[in-house]
């Protein structure tokens, strides 16, 4: 068992640190202005209709959910890039546009229009997220006037990328933002990054939607490519539920010029970015509908890495382990059946797990220890950190999930509309 | 839409009638005496020890778990079928002897010496089933002397088949069982099955195991192949909460003699058998920890079988289509975009989508209906009927599912070892 010693890669390094608990204005890459409005999608009142836009045309790299049915927004969007033609990015929360068919498109292209008409490029750069419930028109009223108000109000501020990360938000309890500076060798660069999470949307369903922006110079393809790399091991390695969206969509805009990142740079840049997506993923999980504690999972020792992946994630989506870890129940008979169901190989007399750093199932047999302090110790822990070894193999994924709640049964089951 | 005229199967045929809610003597098949004990392996002090003694050797196929961690009874019987030499199968509750390591399976050796002895046969005569806490040696002194008990109160009666299988339950709330006759032609045989459910064993797992008598004659590969087509359709399409383990085991178990069935009275056997299955694969959902509805997942129009099961499985595990049915909410954009998510084709265009016989989504487009009338149909039903249809495809399932409820959070997230 070495997932002690084994310890997750730190989330500092000497080329970039992330702002974990607030945002730097100085971290704001150039070429961006951000505003964020109450167009009245939300009858809260809350602010529902979000704009970037940038200075000159700059390069977007997307990734969108797996769902095969798809949300007008998402087909619009995804045909539209990777490119580096692209103005501006408008989204609004509230309302998904999904499964609205022909009069959802329709919406959707009114959406970039409009936007092309203020910023003065054509509709196609512009690319177009929504979120919310889905089967409803969008009111366009609204959206029409949104983007006006929008539009009036974009600013290069870190108050204006604030109002833009707060009108993305659902039932997020938090809004979710990080921005970090990274040092490629010579040259300095930023990026900023925003999400709106895996939480609920009364009486329909979870969107991932995130937004990074940043100032390094990169390649159309080299941005399609980082991110790809980036949502592998963060956003493809979280779950609340596991009910994948029909709007989730994850943009990377790189306004950056001059000479695009050299190999070098490159990689280092990969790492901030990666870094970057899991501390944003990390928050989607902490804030899931009613989670009262993030697991965070590590498998080691499986055939390979896409094996680790599978074991990890059925273990992440196992409501009899969820409902352990909420109960603080350091039940390993649920770990590692869940373990052994997952469609990849295990070892069983090579399987090990701790539970907050402690051994308790060791190459197949229990362990004995002391099952009231480990109690104690998941209890006082948000995050709950779970090492299975599954063999001898070098595969090896962190994987992140909520625990499940009876809030979260009382939220979704609700019935409101 | 073509779900509301393809209705299921009636459980009712002209050849065979399910005895839902008794078993009758008359039912019993020849050949097998029952046994059903406390033995001390329960603190509740309710039944724990079940024997079934069969007056000549009989065949038995048997059907596993597929889970990698798999408990040393399960590695004992699967290495014994099919075969039609048994003469006695040994199930105790309470302690499921899984993940027991060397000892594990000498208590499970031991378990079948005893019964051996007993019966007068050899060891790899005797099946043993176990189901309970994981990862604690049996209290083989107990074990022991149940054995004894029972072996001394084994009766070809209905009684005594209704002792043993109140003697496997665990948290089931319901004893299951079921019997019925079969006319194959010109001969008439019987059929008796128990099961105990996928209610959650404190606390740790669920474990499914049933056991189906019959005296219909069949050779071993006769029985192997109707009781894993029997399964095909009835445990495997069913699901709590998704969580495989380690012990799951069905058998049928034949004294029948005489000339074997001939392929057309096999072929109404095979009928009889997989409606025996359904109907206790049923009951296990109904008796699902917290559950208020079993969902009725009907897949229609997929590309094939295997895609319409993906489908239909991939609804029934998600939390956000159970909550919704936990809150009678007919929400169809949660049941359609898990359609979408799952690994299987399917043409959103033509997509469509039953609640209780209401058409709501139709062609990929949502259908004005009475939300409240719908709701108010779905809380009334203890069995809410879900028939989506995915395509054109030639591909269909039914597939049960529990709904998701906040007692089954709480059950499950008790802390209580």
């Amino acid at each position: 068992m070495t997932g002690s010693e084994n310890a997750p890669p730190s989330e500092t390094s000497d080329s970039f640190k992330l702002a974990h608990d607030h945002v730097a204005e100085g971290d704001l890459p150039e070429g961006f202005r951000f505003a964020g409005v109450t167009c009245g999608i939300k009858p809260s009142g809350k602010p529902d209709l979000s704009l970037i836009v940038s200075d000159w045309p700059v390069v977007v790299a997307g990734v969108y959910t797996q769902n095969k049915i798809v949300a007008a927004p998402v087909v619009l969007s995804r045909g539209r890039t990777p490119t580096d033609t692209i103005r501006a990015v408008v989204t609004n929360s509230g309302n998904a546009n999904a499964c609205t068919g022909d009069q959802g498109m329709q919406d959707a292209l009114e959406m970039c229009d409009l936007v092309a008409e203020m910023v003065d490029c054509q509709p196609e750069n512009v690319l177009v997220m929504s979120t919310g419930i889905i089967g409803k028109h969008l009111p366009m009223d609204c959206i029409r006037k949104g983007i006006r108000d929008a539009h009036q109000q974009v600013e290069p501020s870190l108050a204006g990328f604030i109002r833009s990360a707060e009108a993305i938000r659902t039932t997020d309890k938090n809004r979710k933002t990080v921005t970090t500076q990274v040092d490629v060798g010579q040259r300095q660069f930023r990026v900023a990054a925003m999400a709106k999470g895996a939480g609920m949307i009364a009486p329909n369903m979870a969107t991932m939607l995130s937004c990074i922006v940043t100032d390094a110079p990169l390649t159309t393809d080299m941005a399609q490519t980082s991110l790809r790399c980036a949502a592998k091991t963060s956003f493809n390695r979280v779950s609340v539920d596991g009910h994948t969206s029909t709007n989730d969509t994850l943009l990377l805009m790189s306004s950056g010029q001059g000479t695009p990142l050299n190999p070098n740079e490159l990689q280092i840049f990969q790492q901030a970015l990666t870094q970057v997506a899991v501390h944003l993923a990390k928050q989607l999980v902490a804030d899931g509908e009613g989670a009262l504690h993030v697991m965070a999972i590590r498998v080691e020792g499986a055939t390979d890495e896409s094996a680790a992946e599978t074991i990890a994630r059925t273990v992440a989506a196992s409501p009899l382990v969820k409902t352990a870890v909420t109960g603080s129940d350091p039940n390993w008979g649920r770990i590692v059946s869940a373990a052994g169901y997952a469609d990849a190989e295990i070892s069983p007399e090579n399987t090990s797990l701790q539970i907050c750093g402690i051994t308790i199932y060791r190459d197949g047999a229990p362990v004995p220890f002391d099952e009231p302090a480990l109690s104690a110790k998941m209890k006082a822990s948000t995050e709950v950190p779970i090492v299975l070894r599954v063999g001898q193999g070098s595969g090896t994924v962190e994987y992140w999930s909520s625990d499940l709640t009876s809030s979260y049964v009382e939220f979704n089951s609700e019935y409101t509309t």
